[in-house]
């Protein structure tokens, strides 16, 4: 007896592609640590806009020092110190050389710096030179950072330390970055108390709206948190059309009971098209995910029914809900260590059923060889489980199981 | 000529060893997100505080279904239906079952559940069961996930979704973390202006105090910029006292001339025990480095001269500023993917001077084997090589040189 129809993790995964960016709005630089990038960004001048030395040492034309050596040296006169911040008030003709620190503008004529290493003053109004310089050697030229119109960054990038540090380069102070997605959390389940009060018999304390609601914030959205649900049809119907109005994303959890779930079924289907296009998929845990799409306007609002159990909770968040808010912030590529994982050798042999795909939850452990992976078996109702993992590990549905020692790739929590 | 005593990153690593953690403060769960808890919790109850089924399906007494199968099912009489969030109003007694949901409070007597795909009711009381159940199949005990004065998680883990859903699963709302790392930055420079200005020959926009501003912010950290000093000693002396006082690490950068660097020198050894104890190290980019510790009370600052080139100063907050601001934070381990980073293979050779550690920025390309980290080569003055950048590798002291093809790991920024 099945009561719903379970698709492949591939066909569900199809089920949350193509939701289109959020508008932008327009952040400090500064505040903008972390968010998408909504637009293309090129430099609006050249970076440096004038030459700089890269060295402290003595600006000279490279010519005059070919053939310097040790046994050798050239000497040349010293013609003047270049002051920080200011373009120098001497050139540097044949035979001549100027101080120069590092980060100061090249003197006219002068078109390369030796290091102090390999220079001496003799005196004060000369400079001996025991290595030849190149031309350009330890000069940055006009533009050679960044050119006047160059791409800096593309739309669709996360912006880091460096990027922020690029932009107040070129004296952009203001960015255009996606909206953040604000996601609505319904948690529902008759049995479900606050956490701040005391259970009586049959009653547990809620976890799913506060594990969501962080794992919403680690992902980049704004977390909306909303009382318990009762399992009440027009009720969910009433909140969840709500939450589809106000927010970009709704994850509806629990509904442990079977009614509830086709209570959840029925309310999606209810806001318009597409509604239901998930129900049940092959993985474990998190087999009696709803996934639905309502459309708005020009755009889908994503609706998930996130299965009851703590675990099953967080893994689908990390399966399917996390693709949904990347794409809603607009990121262009997920992150290189998100795509991969960390490679550690299985510690023991992990069974699993074909035609399901396993995410199992891992402990790391380093070793003199590498890191080490440990499954953590129990139940996906036990919320400890997933408190001492490390990441976890994606059993494809064609494997019927990993021998001890096989290389996996542990994606971090 | 030498212009200062340059030390192994090795050395270095160790001058930015033992520093105590910050002391803690009381946030709400919900707040802690990402923070570093400050102390050992351990859970106030048992979770569950009453056995739970974990299937849709029906509560029996095991013994009641030994040898039942397909074609010889056990048929029990149906004594009721448990209520979500309650106490059940029955109880299980030999040759009796009740329906029960997900969630639900195992009835007096029974001690397993059978799930509904192995079940069927020919009739209102009766229930057809075509599978034996073990003892305590599908029931989640008293403790099974947490037992009273279980540890729940250790002090100085970053705190996750997950750990948040254990918290609030057994009524903890609000948790001891250790306060946020408050991080001076004092950048120096007589060509530095700031990025809303429009540059004079010679000048050029501040990079580095946004740069490491944002770099304090993804590390947890609280940047405190200020404004550009100028190359003058007694204002770097009582800008430097004053930052100490009031924050827990501080970060004086640039400094391009050389006469910033040694004012920088003799500002920190001005301000107390132990003062400056590296003044260089062989790391490129980043040579230049001054690394001072200054004692209040019982606590170490770290006062860090940051080279002024933009990429060396990124570097050298990934090196050796990230450390200090993970043991301020009271973070006992680093984060494994920190630890081991994106496995990649290199795409041509890269020569290294022996003698010297070289952290190289790199951009990955994902190919049909995994990844290839293509080497960015580029001088340190420009912070374009970084925009560029997905991470860095680095090449070990002892090493002249990786061909192409080695095996490298990514540290991710």
């Amino acid at each position: 007896m099945e009561f719903f129809k379970v698709v492949s993790p591939e066909e569900a995964m199809a089920s949350v592609r193509g939701f289109s960016p959020l508008p932008s709005e327009e952040v400090s630089a500064f505040d903008a640590i972390g968010r998408i990038l909504a637009e293309d960004v090129r430099s609006p001048v050249d970076l440096p806009d004038f030459p700089r030395s890269t060295m402290d040492g003595f600006a000279v034309r490279a010519a005059d020092t070919f053939g310097a050596s040790e046994s050798i040296p050239a000497y040349l006169d010293l013609v003047g110190h270049v002051p920080m911040g200011e373009a120098p008030s001497f050139g540097v003709g044949p035979g001549q050389a100027g101080r120069i620190n590092t980060g100061g503008m090249i003197p006219e004529g002068a078109d390369a710096v030796v290091m102090n290493e390999y220079t001496s003053t003799p005196d004060q109004a000369t400079v001996e030179i025991r290595r030849p310089a190149s031309v350009g050697e330890h000069v940055l030229a006009v533009g050679d950072d960044l050119k006047a119109g160059e791409l800096i960054l593309a739309g669709g990038a996360r912006l880091r330390s460096q990027d922020i540090g690029a932009f107040s380069g070129v004296g952009i102070i203001s960015l255009k970055v996606h909206r953040r997605p604000r996601v609505a959390i319904l948690p529902t389940g008759d049995e479900l108390i606050d956490p701040r009060e005391t259970p009586r018999p049959g009653q547990v304390r809620d976890i799913n709206r506060f594990s969501l609601a962080a794992a919403v914030i680690e992902a980049g959205g704004i977390p909306e948190t909303e009382d318990i649900l009762p399992d009440d049809l027009d009720t969910i119907k009433e909140r969840l059309a709500d939450a589809v109005e106000r927010a970009d994303a709704v994850l509806i959890s629990g509904g442990s009971s079977m009614g509830v779930r086709d209570y959840t079924v029925e309310a999606i289907d209810s806001l318009g098209e597409p509604g239901v296009l998930i129900h049940g998929i092959s993985i474990k845990p998190g087999k009696p995910t709803i996934i639905g799409r309502v459309r708005r306007g020009s755009v889908d609002k994503a609706v998930v029914g996130i299965p009851g159990h703590p675990v099953s909770a967080l893994m689908i968040f990390h399966a399917f809900v996390r693709p949904i808010l990347g794409q809603l912030s607009g990121k262009t590529s997920p992150e290189a260590a998100l795509e991969t994982g960390i490679p550690a050798l299985l510690s023991r042999n992990l069974p699993s059923a074909p035609g399901r795909e396993d995410l199992v939850r891992v402990k790391l452990e380093r070793n003199g060889q590498g890191m080490i992976a440990h499954p953590l078996m129990g139940n996906s109702a036990m919320i400890s489980t997933m408190t001492a993992a490390d990441g976890f590990i994606t059993v494809p549905l064609e494997q019927e199981g990993l021998k001890a020692g096989t290389e996996v790739r542990v994606t971090l929590f």
